[in-house]
């Protein structure tokens, strides 16, 4: 069931090694079919130079293994959290990527300071808050993704495809599982822009509005002419 | 038409790919016949490995394609006010690389620190003031390059061939597509390494002018020495 | 004799370039074989390409060559303290990699700064306290171990597989080599962040207990779930 | 004529892109031959990957060409001198590679700050004076030999087989060109570490002179005890 889903979910996967985001087995990604309400993703712990697309684990949004012979990503409840919140995206990475793992660490988002930021992120991408003992003692993956679904109560998802979460790491989400890994590039590698930023200039502030709105409106929506007529 | 050119102008746009310039499609070259007045430049959010020599787009001064199927780079309008500014040069790269992208987002030149920069740029690298809001709503692209050509009132681009857009990211140029690619290396070098220089000693001020004379003029102008007699 | 000790030693060796630990010859892994009470390691300073599964040297716990024609690692004596003091572990690695030497250097412990930390080390990463004048012109390799057996007097060695030798490099441990070569890469990541993330922020201190608990009793200990059953 | 040497300048020269030491041109290896009082260096300007065997340039001390087609290393009359004052040298190599690079350009010498260092630089690095304007419009490269031989008044070029030239790039050395190779990489490699320890700790001294004593002297010396029998 779901071929072309297990798929890209595979393809996005090994995609993370590709854009070197992972060390061992530390990331994963998933992607949803809105139309079955199931959830393919990564099995837990399993390196990816051993994966192949029958190994990806179809869940159902109660985390129920749906098919599959392996366990599904421990993070599974926080990819579920995030679709079952995010109506609009079909795919999810997390990893501990250096440069945007070191801002959760550190407990800040990151501000737009320049045109790449703006470019796929429309304004700060946040930090949530540190999570609560009863949030970490309970069930703590599917309280990972309430934590950042609060966080984004006043943020626009779509225009924010990526948050850090506090002492942790990144997640990201795009339209797709390949469109979320897309957005994970970007993420580190912005990350390590806006540390160097600082680096040279520990005062500088946010980028100019008018700039961040024609940038990132360059790329997104009706009035988008960056790239090819599609 | 312009097959040499075109064919030039693809091998500089995959170079970018074999300097680690670039992540996906972020950065184009251009190169200029001026005995056409034709400009020879990267379709727009294509990815380099597909790229083909028959993908290039050739456009007039106007911005008009004159041939091709693709968008042109949405930077078109950019390199078009470079060349018609800067009449010496031949060819014009745009690049979000790490380091000088941060250089640019910190608002900030990148001053003369040693013999690497001295061998290619005659001195200061500028940094552009911020845009205006109505530069930025205008049209954006073509004031990115009067922005540049306005910053270089008093400096020679033949001496200087680069420069940091304020917020955005470097552009650099060069007799050539080769060439320009050639100096957008550099520019990253001596971004990390101006750096890296500021990290290890803050007040440190620009090399002495006897030295960066020297080295300049060891490698450009009729006194050159350096290399093999062509 | 020892044939698949000495076998996972030269894997677990040539693993550390494969994860770019060691420039030349600066890192080197030995296993044990606790029935015979036998040490197996890496001969001193032969390059990695050159490596041999007959190479490698089989010593006893008085660091006497029992099989082998060439001379042991010349930090020998090092590890044969850890495996005297710590007996649950099988393999040791020591490595002058870039980031977690650097953290050596500086004389500091890391911190757990987030969950990268807290999957694998339960708590900081030591750096123990100077050597002596007499430790040092004694026998010195043999008293870098009792120094880092000091270091570990109240903390558990199978928690925190690993630590930092001050003004020198770093040691980790493992069941086998393999999973002590894999804790020198995650050692070497987290270091990494570690500095990243105290340049972002300066003022931060260790990540919340409570997280840390739940991050490292996630992966060991008889409640994990991560990763398959076995 | 001197066909060994030039294959072993030759590959040593190749080694410098292998290790990461070297953008397009940026660095040149020699090797003496005392018998002969002759040097073989790299062409000036000649990229890695076209040079051959026999494009290596033989030079006598004075600089004239002996043999070869092409102009020799614009670097060359620095080597000379290096080879006139350190009579115990067989190979030279200047690079501009990025850490050492910034560290010269910082005007600032490595101290000994760990094992690492104390096992090839038996104390700091030392960075030379600024060159006067008189040295620099002279006869420069020769000159630059010469502050370099003036830094080392008091210090031993065995000893310490590298320079740092202010303002400039750094200079290595060894018994012959490989070994000088292996000096710059380890030149790079702790320059990298020492300015990561200083962020970490920007209040660290040199390390103890014991224990540089022990590690440089496990090493070198008659009482060295590293490595294999010779």
């Amino acid at each position: 069931m779901l071929e072309d889903l297990k798929q890209s979910v595979l393809e996005a996967n090994l995609d993370l090694t590709r854009y070197g985001l992972v060390t061992f087995t530390w990331g994963n990604v998933s992607g949803i079919s809105r139309e079955d309400d199931l959830v393919v993703i990564k099995p837990s712990g399993v390196p990816y130079h051993a994966l192949k697309q029958e190994d990806m684990v179809v869940v159902d949004l109660d985390g129920n293994v749906v098919e599959g012979n392996l366990n599904p990503s421990s993070d599974t409840p926080t990819h579920i959290v995030l679709y079952q919140n995010f109506p609009e995206i079909g795919g999810v990475v997390h990893t501990h990527a250096q440069a945007s793992t070191s801002w959760a660490q550190a407990g800040k988002g990151i501000p737009a300071l320049g045109t790449t930021h703006a470019d796929y992120f429309y304004g700060t991408i946040p930090c949530t808050r540190p999570m609560t003992e009863s949030e970490i003692n309970g069930a703590y993956e599917h309280e990972t993704g309430k934590v950042i679904v609060e966080t984004f109560r006043d943020i626009n998802s779509n225009e924010i495809p990526g948050v850090l979460v506090n002492s942790h790491a990144p997640f990201t989400w795009g339209k797709d599982p390949n469109e979320a890994v897309h957005n994970a590039v970007v993420l580190e590698e912005i990350s390590k822009m806006a540390q160097q930023t600082y680096q040279l200039n520990p005062v500088i502030s946010s980028m100019d509005q008018v700039l961040l709105d024609k940038h990132y409106l360059r790329k997104h929506g009706t009035k988008a002419y960056y790239g090819q007529k599609k």
